[in-house]
């Protein structure tokens, strides 16, 4: 008998790995937070002796979910600025942010999102703010996974007043994660607008030097497709930005050609359709470049306008677009790839593809179980179709990152949740002069 | 002091109406079933002495939701047919339903729809299928509130073999529930393609005479929305369907001058995004006939289609598609809007606008109660977006119908879930041949 910490015993496991795989009554053996094998409940208690037999008789095991493009902080204004499409959205919302937004403030509003994230089923997410100190250490206080985005901009903020600035406290807090199992770091130089030639090339050198994602808003509306006449992903090839380090993020008002550029260079994008639709930007083309065997991810981007961070809910809205707005020759798009989209391939995203995302020897032990014993997912004929298209939030009973269970039987086991919330309405009181 | 039976006391009340109204600490209160007043807490507690008084100090009070367009029994077929759009999906539900359905699969199907909505705050649904005495006696049985619809075709089912039989046993079920005080019935001549001119008068004829609402499959995809050379709206006109009377169910594949005669005759318009989206038929464009005034009500549809029965759900997929893809000149579509289209609306298509749908006195205290005291729902800067734009189907609390619990503290009070899980499940086995 082989010794291992825990043993989680699913009625159903989806390994992402081998694509549409679905298992019956499987376990997954975990030791010192990574997984050491998939293998049928039947052989598990012959093969290994374990701390922890956890059973869910009526569950779906996965990997966590991936949300590859978060505004963390976002969630203290989640609902502050209803009425507005995208161009006064953003305005009304940087003078809420201008007024408010301090460390402590990025730190409430972050640990929020954790809550909101580690209850629907997210055990990674890549977050881009400012002060991402604040995030990075609520992140990593929580147990939960991140990748930081390091703002990298030509125009002074609340965090930094200089290009230099941002250079020296961004890699300043690379270096102290450099070597921490749970956080990494990602350069963000925000969008086109916010940057310079000069200064796209210095996050490029940084990026391959330190091999690091790059993480960009890349034409999320129509007007933002252009930079002083060149259509951005042109300028992104001619600085030599388009390549698999790059996430792009939102890219609704896209070319086929952009397209074809984008996924030739091996680029990523972060696909948000409830932000794009709920201010107004439109679709992003996603199965086009699904189609084009490239590399999906799935986020919500901030609360502030979708106005909450569930990818269960993101993932059903996107399925339900592509079936609804492009239909191709081709077959549809797949529950399952929506699954692998919204876990392995945001993994990629964010630089983590080879240590999270699927459920594979030698990974880390990031999962999410999800029960579907309700009237609402029950029968279940297709597994992943109840995911994609039916199962809620609440239905996510277990989270584990890297074998350590931060949710069990739906309760947060670290965070403290009331506090979480007093917090939050401390922050709502406050801007509302209460 | 006066005596009512319940007071139900909440941090937030959303009357529908007037428009946009949110109170802050106010009391329901119930006799017999009906609403007697809306008043602050306060006032409350001088003026009623109550049996019950139930107090929920993190939620919102609301009307019942009302699923303008179901077909319960569906429920069976959730994930069943999953790769295919609309015709080959109806092609491959009809085969199935062909070969299982009876009066019993229905009835386990309907109640597995019951529970799968009251759990998520539905107290009222308009259901068309075959066998509608099942799903109305299941109806009746639970408690809930249900308009159902009387198939009327030209076409031989398994429910009846000839137009005359349709007509013969849906009246006789209409008789039968006459005066029940929780199940109505409409006529419901399935879409164009199943019934004549000559019946559609017959129906027309039928509505008038026991001023019953029609409820009918309109325009779902381009190919609908002709009938032998003829655009089906132009056809209903020419009938005389177009009135008050007429719910038009989908209507996705339709022209503007369309639109001004359904809005201007009075049609109601049962608005299911989601189930359009996933069979591939399109969006309907809900905002344009909002926009002219009219009563766009909000459905789910089958569940073998989209594939669960939440109205919040598809409320936030309407709200996002609205604001993503519909963008007006006038102001975007409010969530209060939103709200108003799932209660009051669909009560109004189903011909129950005056006694559901708003919390006024002398209406049913048909109620649903939400709690948001959750992390994805904090800070609640704005009650109505919160609820259509994040909160999720598990945060309701209470159902009441006819001022009865259905639902409390999140559990079914008069359904056996587990028997009707189990019975769903006995069904999948049978389909499935194990």
């Amino acid at each position: 008998m082989e010794h291992v910490d825990t043993l989680i015993c699913a009625r159903w496991i989806l390994p992402i790995e081998p694509a549409g795989e679905v298992l019956e009554r499987h376990c997954v053996a975990i030791r010192q937070g990574r997984i050491v094998a998939l293998l049928p409940i039947d052989q598990a208690a012959e093969r290994y002796s374990a701390d922890r037999r956890i059973e869910r008789p009526s569950h779906v095991l996965l990997p966590g979910l991936v949300n590859a493009h978060t505004h963390g902080a976002m969630t203290l204004l989640r609902g502050a600025v209803e009425a507005a499409a995208y161009a006064e959205w953003t305005q009304q919302l940087q003078r809420l942010e201008q007024r408010w937004m301090d460390a402590e403030y990025v730190r409430d509003g972050a640990e929020l999102a954790i809550a909101d994230m580690l209850t629907s089923g997210t055990t990674c997410f890549g977050d881009l703010h400012p002060f991402p100190e604040a995030t990075a250490h609520a992140a990593a206080a929580a147990g939960m996974r991140a990748c930081i985005g390091l703002p990298l901009l030509d125009r002074p903020g609340l965090w930094a007043g200089s290009t230099d600035e941002y250079f020296v406290k961004g890699l300043q807090l690379h270096d102290e994660y450099r070597d921490d199992p749970l956080i990494t770091t990602a350069l963000a130089p925000y969008a086109h607008w916010a940057v310079s030639d000069e200064t796209l090339k210095r996050v490029q050198r940084t990026a391959d030097e330190l091999e690091l994602p790059v993480i960009m808003h890349v034409n999320e509306h129509r007007e933002s497709a252009l930079s002083a006449g060149e259509r951005s992903f042109d300028r992104l090839h001619r600085l030599g930005l388009l390549s698999p380090l790059l996430m792009a993020v939102h890219v609704v008002a896209v070319q086929d050609a952009e397209l074809d550029l984008a996924a030739r260079e091996g680029v990523s994008i972060a696909h948000c359709p409830q932000s794009n639709l709920k201010l107004g930007c439109g679709v992003s083309p996603a199965s086009a470049f699904i189609a084009r065997q490239a590399n999906l991810a799935i986020g919500t981007a901030g609360a502030a306008g979708n106005n909450d961070m569930s990818l269960l809910d993101e993932l059903r809205t996107a399925a339900l677009l592509a079936r609804g707005l492009q239909p191709s020759a081709t077959l549809p798009i797949t529950a399952h790839q929506w699954l692998r989209a919204a876990t392995l391939n945001g993994a990629r995203a964010l630089g983590l593809g080879d240590v999270i995302g699927s459920i594979a020897p030698d990974k880390w032990a990031d999962l999410c179980c999800i029960d579907l014993n309700r009237a609402h997912t029950s029968p279940v004929h297709d597994v992943a179709a109840q995911i994609v298209y039916a199962a809620s939030r609440d239905q996510v009973s277990d989270v584990w990152v890297a074998g350590r269970a931060l949710l069990t039987d739906h309760q947060l086991t670290r965070l403290d949740l009331d506090d979480i919330l007093r917090r939050a309405e401390r922050w709502r009181q406050r801007i509302h002069g209460e």
